[in-house]
């Protein structure tokens, strides 16, 4: 059948594919990563000190951004990138120039499937992102574009061309992606559950994205994929990539875009504190009680038909409804703002082709 | 966690489920079940031709309705229950008085695990049915109340309670529940893949609920579990679960209740004729395109609070709404009615422990 096309589909030549990575520390990951990542560009986005160096391993093609460089790239509008904290990647996604980003931690290590076999993870994410999503009913065999699986019985014919896929969003064997109460309580928990599957959201329910092991079509949502404001000098951490995603589903949803999580795994080899985490997350925790019914019933406008027109008309809504929670949101919106408008200066052509109908 | 105190609940003793089974031949598939079905009562449904003997391996404790008991037992009311076609199965979910059923298909065979372990399928369900479901928002590590699992970072903690479970959904290896144009081009295909997971159909969202191996919580959502008019006499087949799945998920978003799909698998031995299969489906296919969008925007009042409230209002809008596609549809209409006066008949304490919210 025709999906099954999208099944063997290669992937993009390097020339279309970015990898970003923030870190604060040598990127010797990297070395397990070898075989998989060498063939492409990574831009690495460095954390904190700027007067650090960071050891990149031999062979790998890559520029490497500091604090300094951002500041003097962006100039003022530098101020919506966050600084003391991985959200700083965002800006990585701002200044390249490919259609596709993967982004990963620098403690995610290549993980095995269940035969042994280690897991390439970017080939994972670039099938996803090249095969549809079906975000308007529920397949029960899960991606019917995988290789042997197929639409089942009752699944409705007009709807199985699917839409693009936006993101697709990879998990974690090892150390699962928890909050702080839930390390607390669970420190030993480990996820050795290895699920052989991959799933579109579907539309008008929204998820908790991960920036850990996360690609995604930079012509068809990169002006969302907005990190937000966490670290030094915020009230917040550890919900940069859960605002990015929040943001992102609801635009997708909107544009009629589909967002895939499931497989590929990589191997989380270390928790972070738990202590640190949640100083860092316990404002998030309270405040996601009334983001989470914000998102779940925001509505985007018709006329709002480029990402970029989705993001200024939402950050107008978090200004609104938001901003009496905090004014931390209201300084949130205003920097969602100057992120597009940094996007926009950094990718003149981008407006127009960030239009997922086109 | 709390959560977890679930995964550990034992599978509630006989006397508080039935199995339901629609056959037209002898039952000698229940042989390779004996380890984990005959602690359990079986409620047969014969169909076609009631002068036929159906053989039921020796050890099961079992009842038998055929086309005749069926006619006694309902009277004029009987026109609500298919012949010829499976769908006759929904009687044994009126005639139980158990809180849970199971139903399986009489070509479903033990399916093993990965590690060729036999699946002891009923055991999941009972599992899938005793933990809560989370509708209102999707958790990526699937469900968090199987063991090493949990809710993963961002998760909003006051939807962590979840919602009572209603339906558990299990899937099949080995023939995949295809539609006849699927069969017909896909003749080969097998589903092999193992997906360690069950997850919760999001609020909203529509799925293709197959009656091959499912159960379901009676008290919780029973009166919408009708397989409609299919077979004899009728313009279709092979919609009566999916009928049943689409009334159920609308049913259930408004009364708060939970699906779950994945786990458990059972193997599946045996392709339908998929000419047949064609010749049932084939206004199905077509009528499928208008009930969808039907269902998707379909709301039911605040005031209809029990299921058999919402099941009456539900007939309503498919007799305004869908008898312009077909007067087939005012006929199911008048059935949905009728069923729902046979179950509250045959079930005279149901409607009160029907409420979701009681």
């Amino acid at each position: 059948m025709a999906n099954n096309a999208f099944v063997a589909a290669p992937p993009p030549l390097k020339d279309e594919l970015d990898i970003v990575i923030p870190t604060i520390r040598n990127l010797d990951f990297l070395e397990m990563w070898r075989p998989f990542l060498q063939p492409y560009h990574l831009i690495i986005v460095q954390d904190g000190d700027p007067s650090k160096t960071i050891n990149v391993p031999s062979g790998f093609d890559y520029e490497l951004y500091n604090r300094n460089d951002i500041n003097k790239i962006l100039g003022p509008r530098a101020s919506c990138i966050s600084f003391k904290d991985s959200a700083c990647r965002c800006f990585g996604y701002m200044v390249s120039k490919k259609k596709y980003i993967f982004t990963i931690d620098d403690d995610c290590f290549v993980a095995n499937d269940p035969t042994g076999k280690a897991v390439n993870a970017l080939e994972q994410h670039i099938k996803n992102l090249l095969c549809p999503s079906t975000p308007m009913f529920f397949n029960t065999l899960y991606d019917p574009f995988r290789e042997g699986a197929d639409f089942v019985r009752g699944y409705p014919f007009s709807l199985r061309e699917g839409v693009p896929t936006a993101i697709s969003h990879g998990l974690w064997l090892n150390i699962p992606d928890y909050d702080a109460p839930t390390q607390l309580v669970k420190p030993l928990e480990r996820n050795t559950r290895y699920v052989d599957t991959v799933l579109t959201i579907p539309k008008g329910t929204l998820f908790p994205m991960c920036g850990m092991n996360l690609a995604f079509d930079r012509d068809l949502i990169g002006p969302a994929m907005y990190f937000g404001l966490m670290g030094d000098g915020q009230p917040i951490g550890r919900y940069d990539d859960m605002w990015a995603g929040w943001c992102c589903k609801v635009i997708c949803d909107h544009l009629g875009l589909g967002i895939k999580t499931g497989l590929p795994y990589i191997f989380h080899s270390k928790a972070s504190n738990p202590f640190v985490n949640l100083r860092k997350e316990y404002k998030g925790i309270f405040w996601q009680e009334d983001i989470i019914p914000f998102f779940q019933n925001l509505t985007l406008p018709k006329e709002a038909t480029t990402v970029q027109e989705c993001y200024i008309h939402l950050s107008k809504q978090v200004k609104e409804k938001l901003s009496k929670l905090d004014p931390y949101f209201d300084k949130l919106a205003n920097a969602m703002v100057t992120w597009i408008e940094a996007w926009d200066e950094l990718n003149p052509q981008g407006a127009s082709k960030a239009n997922g109908k086109a």
